[in-house]
């Protein structure tokens, strides 16, 4: 390994140096020193090479976007928005500078876009590659998982399951065209966060890091009561066809992408005339069920987890 | 693999229920919620078994409690006090579930004595062992590393040396008995936070994770100024025969230990009247410099660091 921990960290200083007026003392000392809030939302996540993304299918940017994104997204996710990250990467020696520089513009460009500033980090060496980000934000009124009320509607704010199409597409190794699988492949190494659209009206709220039938099941379960996901009102969404046709052209399930597909990271939520996608309704009972004309759908187990895949 | 995350997320659960009333919500939804402060102070260690501990070496409590004795160390030496953890473990999937819960244990235990709650974290699968925590902290006061000023004297909070001591009994593989080896063991496999000592005065201040020298010359060179690390002063300390003892039966180096180990987490800092173990003087000039009899000693250099090691 010819880098020296020296040179990483002044090439990360340099992409990371701000001078934002919440920060009192960035990266160079012991600790980063901020202006707090009086409701803070604190979450971390950790990414590892072939776990959560392969080098060899993401550029060093779209992996730092993405790691970022998945962060940002908890504070969306609690009504929040986001104010400073850390971030700790184990690195192989087998990194160029280049790539680590590529990598730190990947999360400082998305961090750049969410309103957050990156104030400090850790470096050590690892036989695997790693990041784990901490993104912490503030809230003046956080939205649980566990608000859901019987009659509220159910919502997502875009459509789900263009990452999990991206991913079938590099996994099948297959060549693809066209605008629907160039947007499904950007959208699985770097996810589109909806940082535009608004629920403070929502009566819970999450976000779609793992699948929707696993979130949605999640919330309903915090909540005490049922979730029931239309599949005609997932199908009558405007991107829908879009999806649907790529998944025709390339032998998918779109539902299953939609459903049981995870890190898009879209907010799902509930609530009443919410803005966003709606897809369902909170009904009295317990689970998260799947209703298509009438009746409820089987859909096989998600199969995806971070934890518990290899 | 036997273990599902469900399993390990209700241990970590347990293990880290709090009611503290600085945390709205802990543990459960995709964020924490918490009360921050006015100044707040973040930071982020990331450890790696082998790197920076084995599990051959050190039972899995005793890596919980080193691991958050770093993260708080850096909170500690910014003058501040720690509020709140979170925790991003990669596990290889070779963890049985005691073993699991006994690191819980031990990062619980040392967040627990320094007046810290664990709110949040993550895991994933990986080939590496790693634990990446995140301290949030707050203070009054802040004090950096670029504040010593000639005149000040140099002080460390508690003697270093008893991390590189234990280091060098388990790399030789020695079977030692006697109370300074077990200290040395005890401050290697868990070091003690110097949690007691205030240094509201101190012009500058930074936990000795690296080494004396490299943290000194930290300090050193963001403040401007030089210094002079006096040999005379350290052996003069209470504990240093006590060291110095064990160094002669297993043929180590006290003053590499106390100058050049790492990882007793103990505090050096600058100003007039501090308590604590005075070991030198800040001068006009620059760098860093040992001086014993008059005469400037040469050191090797430091050897240790977590990023190049391997």
């Amino acid at each position: 390994m010819g880098l020296s921990e020296e040179q990483v960290i002044a090439v990360l200083a340099e992409v990371f140096s701000s001078s934002d007026s919440r920060v009192i003392l960035g990266i160079g000392d012991d600790a980063a020193l901020v202006h707090g809030s009086a409701r803070q939302i604190l979450t971390t996540d950790i990414a590892v090479e072939g776990t959560h993304f392969r080098s060899d299918w993401s550029s060093a940017f779209e992996i730092g976007r993405r790691i970022a994104a998945a962060n940002i997204a908890d504070v969306l996710s609690m009504n929040g928005r986001c104010d400073f990250l850390l971030v700790a990467a184990t690195l192989t020696g087998n990194e160029s500078i280049d790539w680590i520089r590529d990598l730190a513009h990947g999360i400082q460009s998305q961090a750049s876009e969410a309103g957050a500033v990156v104030v400090g980090g850790d470096l050590a060496r690892s036989q695997t590659l790693s990041i784990a980000i901490t993104a912490i934000g503030h809230t003046d009124s956080p939205i649980r998982r566990s608000g859901a009320a019987v009659g509220d509607a159910i919502y997502l704010s875009s459509l789900t399951g263009w990452s999990a199409a991206g991913l079938e597409i590099l996994s099948k190794g297959l060549s693809t065209s066209g605008s629907s699988a160039a947007r499904a492949l950007n959208e699985y190494r770097a996810p589109t966060l909806d940082l535009n659209i608004i629920f403070s009206a929502a009566t819970s709220m999450s976000d779609v890091s793992d699948a929707v039938l696993i979130q949605g099941a999640q919330m309903a379960k915090a909540s005490g009561v049922k979730f029931e996901i239309q599949v005609e009102e997932i199908e009558s969404a405007l991107e829908f066809s879009e999806l649907s046709s790529l998944a025709s052209e390339i032998g998918g399930d779109v539902l299953n992408w939609i459903l049981q597909g995870g890190e898009d990271h879209a907010l799902l939520v509930t609530g009443v005339n919410l803005p966003g996608l709606r897809i369902g309704l909170v009904t009295e009972g317990s689970g998260l069920v799947v209703i298509k004309g009438g009746q409820e759908m089987k859909m096989a187990p998600v199969a995806w987890s971070h934890f518990d895949k290899e």
